[in-house]
């Protein structure tokens, strides 16, 4: 009889924040590719662009003209997605299965730094900090605006992932309801902390509960390490290849030391520690391929506390994903279409493959090593 | 008091058939598009291609021939995602939060017509209808091997879909489990059936029980004809932009005249009517930007029936979902990124303004206007 080869055999995963499985199929990476391949990215970009509408004392869309900022800069979205409230009720359904629901809120962009050619991968860690108390600073503010629900921090990075200019920035949706994603996270988490006992070399929850992401961190850093998707880890976080990633060199970070629901609740060393290991991470991103390596990122955490209340959304966990598209250098990506947009998403080669690679990546920036 | 007006208010809807929200911000089409543009397609392909392994007679990566084939051609993918029973059975999960299921199957390539340069689009209705029923034959021949569950018809065209040969062709994956997302819809199917009082003038599904989308697609027909998703109808399909659709011009296809599980199950005449109307919606596609409009196409239906037994599985309804990723232009697409895969799907243009458009364009594709 064979013996199961996770390289070898098609086989499904199950993702236990989504319940959705994942179909790994890791002797596809042999096939040869006639498609389309990506336009190479400039090689390298001016510190300070004239036509771009986020340097520093250049105007923007809007007619208005950015300060001469020092370390971030925030700004409401011209074209923002939502709108502040309050807006109009929402017309009754005309059949049950056609409804309607308002949302408001307010679309934030974070520049991460004046000089318009420094991504995080080449950015210091102290520069980094600033960005991480930027977020901290927007999720409590925006959270204290009347109705607003959720704050969804994201980060849209090259050209091929939708971003429309290159200078390091990330923004800010704030809606008055928890989008789809993070409410099935938190239905899944919840469902967790009620339905498993807890782990007693894990972290624990609220109320002593178990939770899942906190159970899972601690299985990757504590037991599993010889399995390898651990690709960067310090004294408060580790970015790893999930169990059940979709994209190719797909990563969450997230704290695993104790359960944190959101980032307003990182003490000083742990948001250093975030820093640190967000230019650790991405450095090893930009030298996987040589280039700058695009990808979308999102903050995941607990929504908006209820004023008061204990409203059981503390058993989110603080986490990030990274989900980037290229697949075998910095050309070629994979494209999640036909079988993955109609049936489930599909990957090439294993998580445990891709954490190898990223793991054998230096983290001295290429651009950086002297010649 | 303003009155809710979709085409200016931020607002969900929530899919059915998924349970899943998007975020409509139709004022954002506004903003100007400075990001990635598309590069421009080949205007013209050759009938004949000496160097596309889809052609008659040309050889494939695998080393054989392609037969001089008249009509539809099928062959085994040489580097398919999943590979036929036996397989060896899954390793004891590692932790009960990393569980593997093995995986079987087979992969199929269906070729649409020997010429090179025709799509969809530009094929006789006969020929779309060879199609058509070679995709019940693969339905029934995958079906009726050991251990096949579900039976995925795809088609990926254009290179911006991931498409690395822009010969006519699309694929078939059969697999021993139900794919996340036709198992997601038949769950809530199965939900609605059991829920929801039958509509007297909407056809029914099993056991006289209602059928979600038999009601849905009857209201679009027979009532809601004046809010305009409904893009072609003949006497048995209708293809529509549905209420809560993603992709700018994304359409759903189905037949609304009876309750039809699967390709198994169409009559001569519906599958005529079927291919009439993926003549005329894929003619008026083309004719949006004058480019052939890229899109994947996934067919759901009836899983597998299970030998003799009653399995509840004919709540399915046949459909079809194309999405496409053209927004503006034949060069500008939308990006479903950071917000879309780390909060929920958001989209530029309300479903009725997309129907609108297509339903503007003509049925007479733009190479064939006599000059
Ligand atoms: O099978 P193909 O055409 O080589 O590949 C294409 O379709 C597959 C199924 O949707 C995807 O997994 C691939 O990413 C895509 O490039
Ligand atoms: O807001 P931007 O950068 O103009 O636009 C980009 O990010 C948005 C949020 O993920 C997406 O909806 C757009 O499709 C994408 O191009």
């Amino acid at each position: 009889e064979i013996e199961f080869d996770p390289t070898t055999h098609p086989h499904r995963r199950l993702n236990p924040l989504t319940n959705e499985h994942v179909l790994v199929s890791p002797h596809r990476t042999k096939r040869p590719w006639l498609g389309q391949t990506e336009p190479p990215q400039p090689s390298s970009l001016p510190p300070y662009d004239p036509a771009c509408y986020l340097c520093p004392g250049n105007a923007r869309a809007g007619g208005q003209r950015n300060p001469a900022y020092a370390h971030t800069m925030v700004f409401e979205n011209d074209y923002a997605a939502v709108l502040p409230a309050p807006g109009p009720a929402a017309p009754p359904a005309p059949h049950p299965l056609l409804t309607t629901a308002p949302v408001q809120g307010g679309c934030d962009v974070l520049c991460f730094h004046p000089r318009h050619d420094l991504t995080l991968a080449r950015l210091t860690v102290p520069d980094i900090e600033r960005i991480v108390n930027e977020w901290g600073a927007i999720y409590r503010r925006r959270g204290a605006q009347e109705g607003i629900k959720y704050v969804q921090i994201f980060e849209n990075k090259g050209a091929m992932m939708g971003c429309s200019n290159p200078h390091p920035h990330g923004q800010v949706w704030s809606l008055s309801a928890v989008p789809s994603l993070p409410a099935t996270e938190l239905a899944n988490l919840t469902a967790y902390a009620h339905s498993t006992p807890p782990t007693p070399s894990a972290p624990a929850g609220p109320h002593g509960r178990a939770c899942m992401l906190c159970d899972y961190a601690s299985f990757e850093v504590r037991v599993a390490r010889e399995e390898g998707r651990v690709v960067v880890q310090n004294e408060h976080w580790v970015a790893l290849v999930p169990w059940w990633a979709i994209w190719p060199f797909e990563i969450m970070l997230l704290p695993y030391a104790r359960h944190i629901p959101s980032i307003a609740e990182l003490t000083q060393e742990e948001k250093t520690a975030f820093a640190e290991i967000l230019s650790r991470l991405t450095k090893r991103y930009d030298n996987l391929f040589s280039c700058s390596f695009a990808y979308s990122m999102g903050v995941h955490q607990r929504p908006v506390p209820a004023p008061g209340g204990d409203d059981g959304d503390d058993v989110a966990h603080l986490h990030l994903h990274f989900t980037p598209p290229l697949l075998r250098s910095a050309s070629v990506r994979k494209f999640l279409v036909g079988f993955e947009l109609m049936g489930e998403p599909q990957r090439d080669l294993t998580p445990e493959q891709a954490a190898a690679r990223l793991r054998a990546c230096s983290e001295v920036h290429y651009l950086d090593v002297a010649e």
